[in-house]
């Protein structure tokens, strides 16, 4: 299976694709991420984003799409940024039919590290071991892609055939 | 000048577009919504909102969009679709070229009715006498879209300018 991760932001987005399945050694695909200038106009820097992943989907033609969830209990100043580019790369994936999972901060260290309170530093040295690097992927954004997509691998899934189970149950709850 | 405003929402996202200039009588374009199921997954439902704004801006040719500005201190429960729907919004005009604007609610409030606390039963009842319409549009979000483009129509030009010098002047201040 290979899971593309995406860490929205307008500044940096970072993307990062890997192919594995639990219990079996991980293998990186590509790792890296998408600018816009801080200058640009929201408009222009939305597009580069969307201009950005669609190109990596091209490349990657990975078989889910993992994206961190944002919170608005983040940074206040870039947090509506922040869920713009998460928003459009699961425009991106969802126009293409892909399964899209959405997995929280914790979620993402508690996966990867076993402690859902780790720092970015933790974080960057259990990607590099698992994906067998000769160094630490960087920057910090471009590690918590890759991190993501090794989280879906582990137990995206799972969650994502629980979440629609969920969903089906919920919308014949709701109707006549 | 046609400007199409944006009131941006998953559940309901409200379209307005009117034709007018500063000095004027406003005309009614269109007004509606686009709606997308609390049921339906995230993916899906941002790709029926992209979907529906495509279709308002192939069919009203606006030579603007005016999306609201979303803030974090909104309803935090549903204030993360919010931005993504804008987002959106945004997206879907810059793609096409034409120059986005956003304004706060204070601002939509001002511009029409003087006061930048009105409530949303006075915000109807002035769209309803400025384009002189026999009913107040409805649901509610119709209705702020409509606000929203002429708030743009009153406002935006300038606005608009004004941000362009400041972002050209901001841009020569940062590069040596």
């Amino acid at each position: 299976m290979r899971v593309m991760g995406v860490d929205p932001g307008l500044t940096r987005c970072g993307l990062g694709a890997v192919d594995g399945r639990p219990g079996a050694p991980l293998t990186l695909v590509a790792v890296g991420v998408v600018r816009t200038g801080a200058d640009e106009e929201l408009g222009a820097r939305l597009v580069g984003i969307e201009a950005g992943i669609e190109r990596w989907l091209d490349d990657v033609r990975p078989d889910a799409v993992a994206v961190e969830r944002v919170f608005s209990q983040h940074n206040v100043r870039t947090v509506m940024g922040t869920a713009q580019a998460a928003g459009i790369a699961v425009l991106c994936a969802a126009r293409r039919g892909l399964p899209v999972a959405l997995h929280t901060p914790s979620e993402v260290k508690a996966a990867i590290t076993g402690s859902g309170t780790a720092d970015k530093k933790q974080i960057g040295a259990m990607v590099t071991r698992l994906l067998r690097l000769s160094e630490m992927p960087k920057p910090a954004d471009a590690a918590d892609a890759l991190a993501l997509a090794i989280c879906h691998v582990w137990r995206g899934g799972a969650q994502h055939r629980l979440a629609a189970a969920l969903a089906k149950a919920r919308g014949k709850d709701l109707k006549p």
